[in-house]
């Protein structure tokens, strides 16, 4: 099977070639870039030399559909729908990273991402990419919108108890801490490293983008419409994301049952990993590898449920998520080329 | 006035002395340490090298009667109570810095700290150093509590709200992200820096020993019991606490009005900050400064009221605090020794 | 006493600030950026909230002259040559803090920095603002050209040595670590957190151009023509200037003698600290002070002379040595304004 | 294959872990700690939760012939002295990753490292593991001493010129930088996270045990005795070395003429990259990698030649070296387990 990168050079982008090198079933044979056209990928991100001789190419359908089987867009939201619909028509497989098939509803879309979206007609084409969901859904599928990470840490930390009606909705309080490496590679002011090292803040307070992206999903698995507030914060760190949710149950479950719900409904999710109470997750444990880490513990002093969900942004909350999609739509085994373990310290 | 410090090589204890050295109106006349008696406090500190001459002393309660007007106890909690009440029936002003004196119920200390209070009959006796609540009982107090890093920024954040009853106490959830020189100066596991650097993690979850603290000092100004969630997290960096605080309202307040009540509640302190909506507080904003910055937010969504508040845990969550305890105690300008401007970048 | 900072939000600008506000004895009464021009400074750096009020203006020669009697000039290189010397010939005095006016012949100016001298005429005319070296040139200067963060750090390294003819010139090798606020306040790629953080690197190998700055001003010292290696490198932190620097001497000495020369060359000298053998300098002892702390170690085995110079960038290396040639050029005490202890941790 | 690891829960032991998990080759069927005996080394290290079952033993050398064939000695030094010969003894191929095999001269070791020698008659017997010069050798070797950190960094960068007599010996700088994994696991102090992030330091200037190392092997190449300057450095990052290397050639060659001696030394050599002039190396290029990457700069200036080394310690500078040394030994192909692309960002 040949693939390629659509964008390769920003970090989702990268971190595709990283996981995609180790692979060794696929054929990597086109990337592209705009702001590098012509270049080596090794003079871009020097860490390549002597790795790949792989050059960027400037994006052109015509190519794309003669020499790739499937399609990793890594473009920006907003330039992914500009690009995927034609990948698609032509008959490619096209798993996007971007946030741009995520979401359902057009209006939705427009409310949080500012701004008309031009291919309304394939929102309903793409399936939602969170392998331990829809597994079969995205076996069968032509286009895959791979998850946000801020989503991923979400939706898999909670959605045993959505399927089992266990969610107070109107309580859920989900406050996220993510690493800096998921605001992309083009610098800016927050990103500078004298301001944003030995620094903590939160952002976009209770507006962030990726809030209906979880209703929408989490929605879905409770079978009814569910809003809740959502507050991300950046940590001075290049990965990992952990957020921390507070919710009240439905009825009064002990923390013991609670876990056992979570074992059994991830016991075969290879990817998923639920802690035993007497380990707290860390981002560390999970830095560089595609698992999403879960704790619960049951506050017995105000019978609310803490969940804390802990997974590496680029890896199971983009490119590991997009490989494993990619190797559950080529029949590879779904772990392939994601083998390497957390690198800590 | 002759003032000293009783345990000065930890973190608070070399931070009073920092700010002490600026302060000019007392003499710093004896400073004590346990592991480091007889030897001068530049070696312990080399930061200090050609700016004091001070030796730490054994302590001695005579030498402390003989040197001194009023000490700061930077003890660890457990220690404190053994050395405070001397202190204290000796005629010292005591600002104790740790928790000893701060929790009134006895019960309450020995559940959540582990261990029998042995200085009981003074609990009831300390003033809790909050200067923006009880700057005047503090002003006549012979033992100041020194609130918690937390606790100080809980507190100032719900205050306005807690005194009009505008809480609904069992919706609170207080998520806390603090940096690591809140938990001290000796190495352990989890600060060491190669395990402790590029990590995020939660820490005594729904388990920390300042919700009682929390709890009893917001009760007081609700004039109820109140019980809530509280989750601290460790944030690699040095200096900084954020808390992100959820609460519903009893009333349907509007954003504008309720920034409009902060501001009033805190118009004549100088050290409360309530942030204008277009900018968002960042924990650099307060680097070794005495200030509180709080941000506010209605998430219309939801219903739901967002608070952000920022110090530095060393500064206005201990030893600036401490400052301004004893600028109040001893009648200097509350901010003596206090001017310096954050330190940014 | 009026002053004036042209170019205010960048971070030399914006240290002379937290500077000025400390030091108490002169009027802050004009600040410049294009950039921000109208808006409050508070609104650039939210850390000056309820701090000052001050506005940025728009740079005019009028103003300056009507409001001020000396101006910082804390421009980049290649901008402050344009203003200064109108600044100066309207009689104001002026501390320039760029490299503008460091460097006395045009030709080497323009080797360098790779343009050409605008106002070659005035490189003959300032003062070069090192007050442990010149400090009577720097009392009755109009221009005082303030030196850069590297020459700081290696020329009180050397000036002993130099001034006896003590060093073989052709085997010095000065390796220099630098944290990342010297690069300054645009954001660029290198500078980007996700790439900075948890990584090293040289740059500029031995073509920075402070060299010829430092060669200048030890070549005087040594009364002839000096030229080195000089390899600067990026540390992750903020700030902080560590200059690692061998040297073989022209005469057998000892470790004690050679410490005892330095000893006697600062002994009057509040800011330069000769750090005792058994304590190795860090730049978090001098952090956010104007400390430069030396070490010496005469290494037996080769009998090479190793000497390690700290010391912070911003205040040393570029804010604080202007407040102190401010001091000087004003006839305050020389330390006002700079009294601060270093911050650690 | 049956491979063990002695001392596992150190870092070296445990990036052996990580590494030999993704091997594939050999059957990891023992690992011993003493520090954790009788514990899953997922509690030790939760990172491995669900990735091995393994259990930290308690040493045994009976166990330990019985259960393997080729045995990974991660015992600090001093330690290893004592554990090794038994090993060797009873037949097992041995990689040591201290220093405790790696100096030949018995009292060089005493003067170094501060100790007597237990097992001199070995001292002799081991091979020296830098598989770039000693590749025959280690194929059939019994016990092979892996190389220092510093050490790899340093003689990889030297080597071709010293093989060519190129290097004027008494004009040898070398200044090298270190993330703070290679002080190893137990906390200190000097690695407590509040005071060493945002500091920089050199340490054990000119006196650091892996001077003696380096000295030994270069003089091998070069064929006589060489002394020279070393002072490392301590960067607050986790991984990564980075050497800055001056020396003054005994020719005059030009900088390509020697780029092209390093490109022919190296050619087969997958694991050194000769960086392009217009590429300056970074510690992030090799992260979590084996590769070292060497630049070349001749400073036209002085005539000097300044080389950079850099590779991540506790991959080429330790544990991914181990593993490149097994390979050979066991016949594998020497990339097996290696293929990992660097982590960035």
């Amino acid at each position: 099977m040949r693939v390629g990168i659509v964008g390769v050079t920003g970090y989702t982008g990268s971190e595709l070639l990283r996981l995609l090198i180790a692979h060794g079933g696929v054929n990597l044979a086109y990337v592209t870039s705009r702001s590098y056209q012509g270049r080596p990928l090794a003079h871009v991100h020097p860490q390549y030399l002597q790795i790949t001789e792989l050059q960027c190419s400037k994006f052109s359908l015509e190519e794309a559909v003669e020499k790739t089987d499937l399609i990793f867009s890594a473009l920006p939201h907003g330039e992914s729908m500009e690009t995927v619909p034609m990948l698609s028509k032509a008959g490619l497989k096209v798993i996007d990273l971007s946030a741009d098939f995520r979401i359902e509803e057009e209006e939705n879309y427009k409310q949080w991402y500012g701004k008309e979206h031009t291919a309304a007609d394939y929102l309903g084409k793409a399936v939602y990419g969170l392998p331990e969901l829809y597994r079969g859904k995205i076996k069968n599928a032509c286009l895959v919108a791979n998850p946000g990470c801020y989503p991923t840490s979400v939706i898999l930390a909670l959605a045993p108890l959505a399927q089992m009606n266990l969610v107070q909705w109107d309580t859920l309080v989900v406050d996220s801490k993510s690493g800096t490496s998921g605001a992309g590679r083009v610098p800016s002011q927050v990103l500078h490293y004298p301001e944003c090292t030995e620094n903590f803040r939160a952002y976009r307070v209770a507006r962030h983008q990726h809030t209906p992206e979880m209703e929408q999903e989490l929605g879905r698995l409770a079978g009814r419409e569910v809003t809740f507030t959502f507050v991300p914060h950046l940590v001075p760190m290049v990965r990992g994301i952990l957020s921390t949710i507070y919710v009240t149950l439905t009825a009064k479950w002990q923390e013991e049952e609670i876990r056992a719900l979570y074992q059994r409904f991830y016991q075969t999710e290879k990817y998923v990993r639920i802690f035993p109470p007497e380990f707290l997750p860390e981002t560390k444990y999970v830095y560089g590898s595609n698992y999403c880490d879960l704790y619960l513990k049951l506050d017995s002093r105000t019978g609310r449920l803490i969940i804390i969900s802990v997974l590496d942004n680029l890896v199971k909350g983009a490119a590991g998520q997009a490989l494993q999609n990619m190797n559950i739509m080529l029949d590879f085994p779904e772990d392939k080329g994601l083998e390497a373990v957390p690198l800590r310290p």
